[in-house]
């Protein structure tokens, strides 16, 4: 058969993880915590399982846990989604971005992708016969500037993909940045893909530059974020899509035929829990005292630290050293160390290499030490 | 924005179960259950989330869980599937079969349809840019001519897609079936999609006409199962994909991108719960034990019974009586009687109205019973 996706392997996260379980490595490569969740919210998954709720659940989602999104965003953000029209909860932050490409890219049209970024945007863009207008950030501060960014839109411009706490970087999108792309866009039928899977994941007291805070943003826009990067349980694979109306009603076109519908006990359990918690309000606590102490631990190796203002993950740059490109640095570091990490290039579509790795931080803080203790001999 | 599903709105199950709901009805619509599952498969599932195995599984699923899969399959069908490369585990059975489509299905590509067909193939097909070629099947016994099959074929066909036991009509594929469609797609390139998640599901002690127990077949085919269905847990979402290596592989550069992975502790209670049980040799037994009651009941009624070989649904034909079209009639049972059904024509591109309704017989004996009861009053 022809390949709808021909240059495509298995993603870096796999061979990476896959990596470094073969050597026995500290894993800092894929996003994932190595603490448990909280007791109380597996324990309202069983009752959920218990109480019978095994059975498909609507196709949007249970309407108890879109209210508590939409009530959750709204005021946050000071948005007015409406839980019947607006939220999708979706198998993981990952369907919700191929559902909401596969609604609205068709043949011809493109879309603008700042990288480095996410691994999934780009090849899901070309596979449905859409062009990738790529917007390269570089370190150390991975700045954007949006007079560039004009130049990518052409009247063939269907969307922008936003991603704020960005992956690999660390980068949040400040107000200033969403001035500009509201200016851009304005007068135009841009669609907005914002990928706010790390939303709460933000330091130093900033504030989420959240698409839903900008009426003129939203109206356009389909965000997505994950209960696994919320609750710590990223394998559960649960997330949501928040649109206006007349995009939601072609995001579920897609949902129905894609997955039907979303694990029914988990979603009754993540509603349970997050009816009596508000748990979540102390995250960026919880991540800055990770980040911290990593920056801290991570500045008696060689690396250059590079700037981190959210989401789990610390980018290094090593371009001072006199060494490999960053695959095989981050081969190396896996053989001869023992430290599992994901070299940046890995993220631009041309393989740009900066010397740049990236090291996931939502570990325990003995992981973490272990890893830096091994680094330090670099 | 153009939607990519311009005619599709929402899917007869939602209507249908929510109509149930707003009349307060007996819904034998949707195809789930309405008893518990085994508590033992709870239990295990508590015990992997217990045992913190929330984060991401493997891309293509736990290796346990697709041995598993694999020597299931193979000893029933004396196939050589293997867990490594044909194995992989899907967010339910709909996922993998817009999975499969997806990777596979080009502009212009030709793909036939037995019709009345589950509702999600032919809206996804047409979404890809394929083409729909229908066989329709009529009452009473849904047979498939395949001499009228072949006149389908051209040189755009791209994909057959296949379901035994069928959904709705409870028909199931004969060893000559099996021997037509192999004469007729030999020396092609012709795929095949086989959706087999009611592959337990066979009565009077049929054997089930996997695509797997040929050779001829399997080499070209996608087979769709679903845990769900084995287990009792239509919410759970779980299911899988088998195919041939280059298939897997297509099918994987997709899966990674839609999903990436699937919820680990429901794999890891699955793949555990399925150890020691064997359970599911039962299934056959428990499910005509509930069809022949369910007909029994019906033959009270003035519809008249189709047959049904396997599945969880019974179909009736008031063809006989001076009624309206099905839609209607469904409507009336819902609204004047309290029982839900689906109406046939649904699941026809054409809506081709035989006057045949399905009800589903996955329930505990009083639903049957009071069904029943409601639809001898018409
Ligand atoms: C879906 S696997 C990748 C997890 C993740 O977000 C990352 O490591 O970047
Ligand atoms: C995915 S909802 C539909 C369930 C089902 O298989 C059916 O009712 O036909």
């Amino acid at each position: 058969i022809n390949s709808k996706l021909p240059g495509v392997g298995t993603t870096i996260f796999s061979v990476m993880s896959k990596l470094a379980e073969e050597h026995n490595a500290i894993n800092l490569s894929q996003g994932f915590p190595d603490y448990p969740c909280d007791p109380l919210l597996i324990e309202k998954v069983n009752k959920a399982m218990l109480n019978g709720y095994n059975q498909y659940a609507p196709m949007p989602g249970l309407m108890s846990l879109r209210a508590l999104v939409a009530d959750k965003t709204n005021g946050l953000y000071h948005s007015d989604y409406h839980p019947d029209t607006d939220v999708t909860i979706t198998a993981g932050g990952t369907q919700a971005i191929f559902t909401a490409l596969t609604a609205t890219i068709q043949q011809g049209d493109e879309v603008i992708i700042f990288e480095p970024a996410y691994d999934c945007y780009g090849p899901t863009v070309k596979m449905l016969g859409g062009q990738v207008k790529s917007y390269e950030m570089a370190p150390p501060d991975y700045e954007i500037d949006w007079d560039m960014v004009k130049r990518l839109f052409s009247v063939n411009t269907k969307m922008i993909i936003l991603n704020s706490p960005h992956n690999p970087t660390g980068r949040t999108l400040s107000a200033h940045d969403m001035e500009c792309l509201i200016k851009l866009t304005k007068g135009t039928d841009v669609l907005i893909l914002s990928d706010e899977v790390y939303e709460h994941l933000i330091y130093d007291g900033a504030e989420h530059q959240s698409v839903a805070r900008y009426p003129e943003l939203r109206e356009r826009a389909f965000i997505v974020a994950s209960f696994g990067k919320l609750l710590h349980t990223t394998g559960w694979k649960m997330g949501y899509c928040l649109a206006p109306e007349n995009l939601t009603k072609e995001f579920r076109k897609i949902h129905q035929f894609n997955v039907f519908s979303v694990n029914t006990p988990m979603q009754f359990g993540i509603a349970d829990y997050l009816q009596d918690a508000g748990s979540y309000l102390g995250l960026p606590d919880f991540f800055q005292e990770k980040r911290d102490y990593f920056r801290k631990l991570l500045a008696q190796t060689k690396f250059n630290l590079l700037p981190c203002h959210g989401s789990y993950f610390q980018c290094v740059s090593y371009a001072h050293l006199n060494e490999d490109p960053d695959v095989d640095m981050a081969m190396r570091l896996i053989t001869e160390y023992g430290v599992a990490s994901i070299p940046v290039s890995a993220f631009y579509t041309r393989n740009t290499d900066h010397k740049v790795l990236r090291f996931c931080f939502a570990k325990k803080q003995e992981t973490l030490e272990k890893a830096v203790e091994r680094l330090i001999k670099l």
